[in-house]
This record gives C-alpha cells, structure tokens and sequence, in this order.
C-alpha cells in the first residue's frame, strides 16, 4: 500500500523481505517480481529520477515510441501497488547492516521532516542517476528543452540527433571524446566547453581535424521555444544555432546512503554478479547503478533478476511445504463433473 | 518495411548488418535497437512463438498485467517498422558462414514455398523455445486451456496457482522435482506422469513424504469451460479436480538452422558472454535461447545488449565523419534570433 507520515508507523515493527532504494524502472520491476515471488517489499521514492525525466521512452518494447518516462513509472507503481508492494515518497539517508536485516532510515517529508527506520532482510539500490545539466543562472531555461531534443544519453537519441546541428556540452577534456561517437549520428557537431576547463592542444587539433567548432565561452542561455531548443547565445551576446543537442557532463549517482557499507565499486558504479547481486550478499544493485549501459530495458531486467536471485535464496533456505490433511483448504467448486473434495486421489503408493 | 513473396526480391542484393532470426521480445527489441543506431535489419519471424501463447504478461514494467504477449509482438512489430526495419514472415532453414557474411535461407509460404537467401554481416539467433504439452488425442483440448490457467512458466505464473489445487504435468522423473520449486507457491500438487515414464521407489517416497499424489494413468482430456481447467479425465473414466496447472515437460528449442556452426551449447542453450555474443564472433543470441532465466523482460534487455555490441563493432570500424563545407547540409531554419549558416561559429583555433 502507498505509505505516508500517517500511516508508517504499520510498517517500523514489520521485517520486510527487501527493501528497494529507488522507485525507477529497476526498482519497480523488482518490486512486481518480488510481489509475484510471494515475498514482501517496500518501495522507496525520492522522486523525479532520470526516467521522470524522459519525455519520450523510444526504444523499450511494447510501448508506443512517443510514451513519456513517467507514463511507465505511473504504470509500476499502479502494478506494484496491485501485488501487494508497499510504497513511500521519502529519502533514503542510511542503510546499516545490522548482520541478519538492515536498518534504513528515511527521510520523509521536506517540511516537518520525520526519519522513521525500516528493517529487511535485503537491499536493493536502485537509487540510479541524474544527468549533470548545464549550469545557467536561469536553470528553467535548461529545464525547458533538457529531456526535449536538448538530450542527455546518446543511446537512446543518437537516432534523434542524426544529420542534425548538435551542440556538445562538456564540463572535462575527456568528455569531449563523446564528439567521436557522436559523430556517427551526425557530422555536425559544435562543443561547447562553457569556459569550465583548458582544452588540450592535442584535442583542439583533433576537434579541428574532424572541422567541429569548439566554443569556450559561457553560455548565456539556450534559445527556442514549445521545448524546442533552435541555439545559444553566449555570454557576449554571439548566438550559434542548433537543432538539437548532447549534455555529455557526466551524473550524480544517487549512493551516498550506500558509503558506509563494505561494498566493491569501479569508478562510480557497483561491481555486480550476472544476477545484480554486489559484493555483499544480501545488497543487489540494478539498473544505472551497476556497471554497463544505462538503458530502461536493462534496469526492467536487472530487476527480473535481482528479485530471482533473491527469492530462489529464501526459498530454499525454507522449509518444504507439504500437503497435510489439516491444512487442506475448502473446496467451493461444485461444477458437477469433477469430484467432491472427499474423494480426491490419495497417492498411488497410499491407496495400492 | 514488410517483405512478402512479392517483394523480397528487392532485397537479394543487399547485405544487411543484421538479420535477426525470430520476431518475439528479443528479436523485436533487438530490431528497435539496431535501427536506432541507424544499422540495417531483417527480422525473419516464423510466427506463434512462445509469447504469443501468452493470454496475459504480468510482470513487464510499463504494461497492464492483463496485456496478451501478441499485443506486445504487435506493438514491438509496427516499432520496428516505423524505423525502417524489414520483416518477413518465414521459417529460416539454415544459416551459412561465408567469411564476411551470412547465407541466410528461408522458407516463405506454407504453399508454393520459395526459398530465397538474405545476406547480413551480423546474425541474432532469438527463435527461442516452446514448450512441450501434454500430446492428447483431441489437441485443440490442451490449446483451450494452455496459456490460460494451465501454464507453462513458474516465474512468471507461480502468483497465480497460489494456494491452488494444482496439476503438475510432466514427462521424466527430472521433472517431478519441479514440485519441490513449485510448493512455494502452493502444496496442493497432483503430479501427473501421463505413464510416459517409471518413476523410481525413491521419488515416490519423496512424493509421498510431501503428500504429493502421483497419477501415472494417462490422461484422456482436460476438464473444464471458456478456458478455465477444473480437472483431467483420466483414460478409465476417473477425474481429478484441479484449479491450476503446470505443464513441466521442456522445451523445444528452435535452433536447427544454427547446427551447422560451431558453436558452444550447454545442454540446448547458447553459451555468450554479457553482451550475449555466442562463441562465434558475429553470432548474437537472446532470451530463451542463451542461458538463464526465460522471461521477457531479460529477452528485451539482451536485444538492446546485443545491438550494442554491434554497433559498437561496426562504428569502430568506420571512419570517422568530419564535418566539411562540402557535406554541409542546407539550414531552412529562419528564425530570426539566430544567425544565418554562413555567420556559422568557426572553430576557435581558426578564427583565433
């Protein structure tokens, strides 16, 4: 059920099987299989993640091209909701291991904040990212077109991009590299650096070997409208069009509650098994998280299977359930031409 | 576009980067992918896969749990259209290494076949797996209820037999051990052995310890109305009342055209790697085909996992595209805060 202030005080006394950090693609998806599993979990939501963001989920099967990111966070929630799963709008601030649960504090409410402490048996961080955006001294005017055809991952738009004006916004050398990928969508590239860093001279050379411009003045705001960004205007007053755009600046990962565990990381991301599980046992990580690409449909799957892993685990640690008379359970059906539960076979070898 | 008897001739000269043999979630996914990385496609489907079996999908992320897996295909199929991939309705009878690329020969039409032969540089085996049934003398007997309430898949349909008085249908001794998974969901399980098999004194104790009954008479049909199974009618006229069932007999595996490769198998399924490339390098395979978990979700994430893969080998391989005034594409665009094309930003360097 949807937990609030009002109503968590249920849920303090309650060990859950899993605790899901994050109510994206991966942590929903997690949530309708564990459900599904039979097992119980909590969904915890911060709230206008990377999904929320997208305006249009083009490349994940079954949905129409034009299906914006929260159409599918809506859909997840209703169909975890529907299983069972419990869900809370909150933060998580810290995950403690405490040997057979963990302890995870959340913050719920940004006015009268309360910090109630949850227990399960496991954590999944599905926490993901959010893209690093331009910093401009009117963010709305970023806020307009990002997620419109100002893009933030190329996978999911190069097509968007192809054969189109790009500008390329960086905030480090090494993100410039993006422009020699990029380049197999379209030529057209300017990179804008926003004056943030001093541009090598062996990149400049090779930016003026493939002849895209390199603009290293700030950026004033972007220019458009209806969400459509058309340029820029730089901080002198100069304008460069463009039809579309790249922010290649790099993300915030969405981990700090997860830096007081002993946990194997690369770089930003979580090392993880074939099944999302981490270097702690009872921690998986899914989706933008974990290493690899950062995709919808790997976070769905991710999900599929951390919930496996986990439920074949508690499954066998479980004791069989057998048929015993005395849990048998009543029988309502009277359609007349199957037998009264009375007379329900006994197993062979009992009645031979 | 859709290719048919008539018009496939057009594409005998062509080499696709990709032809993707199956048009289920994988292959579909794969075909979005591959298409928004602006690479060529053949999906060559032969029809009625496992997902299109399924009455309704209840565990992928963004779609109603009561959404048939044909709506799915469906959707996925008009996608991959929209974006240029071809499609063709076909059985592929054998795939041929030619070096740099593929002889890939199908059979089109049940009447009147012809067998034409595709050409691509990258192959997708996601031609997947269906599941044996229960062979019955009346066979339209089993489709009425298969697919609805008597399933085939525990992960994904476990939640629905919960607590249920439930048919276990399998064809070897190994199978039965299925109902030591199964009784997470629900201990009220008949096994059903059909007489296809011995069952060993030990496996009957077991079945007995857990108080499973086994039925070794053969079964002469299913019981029931508007595709809710309420039983099995065995051959000497006896009845089993049942609320669910589970088919556990296998698979077939759709993977006769990929025998003439050397490629490593486990048991019937492709060994790949995370991006699931087989052990030949240009052979990719998805979902039920390769190891692991048969569901959709993980079916949709090795598609774009695939299509990355390739695109990634195919755009290292390309030269890189300069941006050169000769290539310069003509700019209608005339909004009048930004500047013409000829007062276009030169690089820095340039102008500097």
């Amino acid at each position: 059920m949807k937990l609030s202030k009002k109503n968590l005080g249920d849920r303090l006394n309650h060990v859950y099987d899993v605790i899901i950090v994050g109510g994206g693609a991966g942590g929903l998806s997690a949530a309708i299989y564990l459900q599904r599993y039979r097992l119980s979990c909590l969904v915890v939501e911060k709230g206008r993640g990377r999904s929320f963001w997208m305006q249009d989920l083009r490349n994940y099967l079954g949905l129409p091209p034009d299906t914006p990111g929260r159409d599918l966070l809506q859909q997840g929630q209703d169909h975890a909701l529907s299983l069972g799963a419990d869900h809370l709008r909150g933060y998580v601030e810290s995950v403690e291991d405490e040997g057979d649960t963990f302890a995870v504090k959340v913050k719920v409410g940004k006015a009268d904040s309360v910090y109630p402490v949850f227990r399960s048996r496991y954590v999944i961080a599905a926490s993901g990212i959010i893209d690093h955006l331009p910093h401009l001294e009117n963010m709305q005017n970023v806020y307009d077109y990002a997620g419109y055809n100002l893009h933030v991952c190329m996978i999911c738009d190069g097509y968007e991009m192809a054969d189109k004006r790009c500008g390329l916004f960086v905030n480090s050398e090494g993100n410039i590299n993006t422009a020699f990928v990029l380049n197999w969508f379209t030529p057209y590239i300017t990179v804008f650096t926003q004056g943030l860093f001093e541009v090598s001279a062996e990149m400049r050379k090779k930016l003026r070997d493939h002849g895209y411009p390199l603009v290293e003045l700030p950026i004033k705001r972007f220019l458009g409208h209806d969400h459509e960004m058309t340029g820029v205007e730089l901080i002198d007053g100069s304008m460069v069009p463009l039809e579309t755009g790249l922010v290649a600046m790099g993300s915030h990962y969405f981990n700090e509650y997860l830096q007081g565990l002993d946990l194997e990381w690369k770089g930003d991301n979580l090392v993880t098994d074939g099944m999302c599980r981490t270097s702690h046992p009872r921690i998986f990580a899914l989706g933008d998280l974990k290493e690899g690409i950062n995709q919808v449909a790997i976070a769905v799957a991710d999900g599929a299977l951390a919930a496996t892993a986990i439920w074949r685990e508690i499954r066998r640690a479980s004791p069989p359930r057998r048929w015993e008379a005395h849990l048998d359970k009543s029988h309502s059906d009277s359609d007349s031409d199957i037998l009264p539960p009375e007379s329900f076979p006994q197993p062979i070898e009992a009645a031979s």
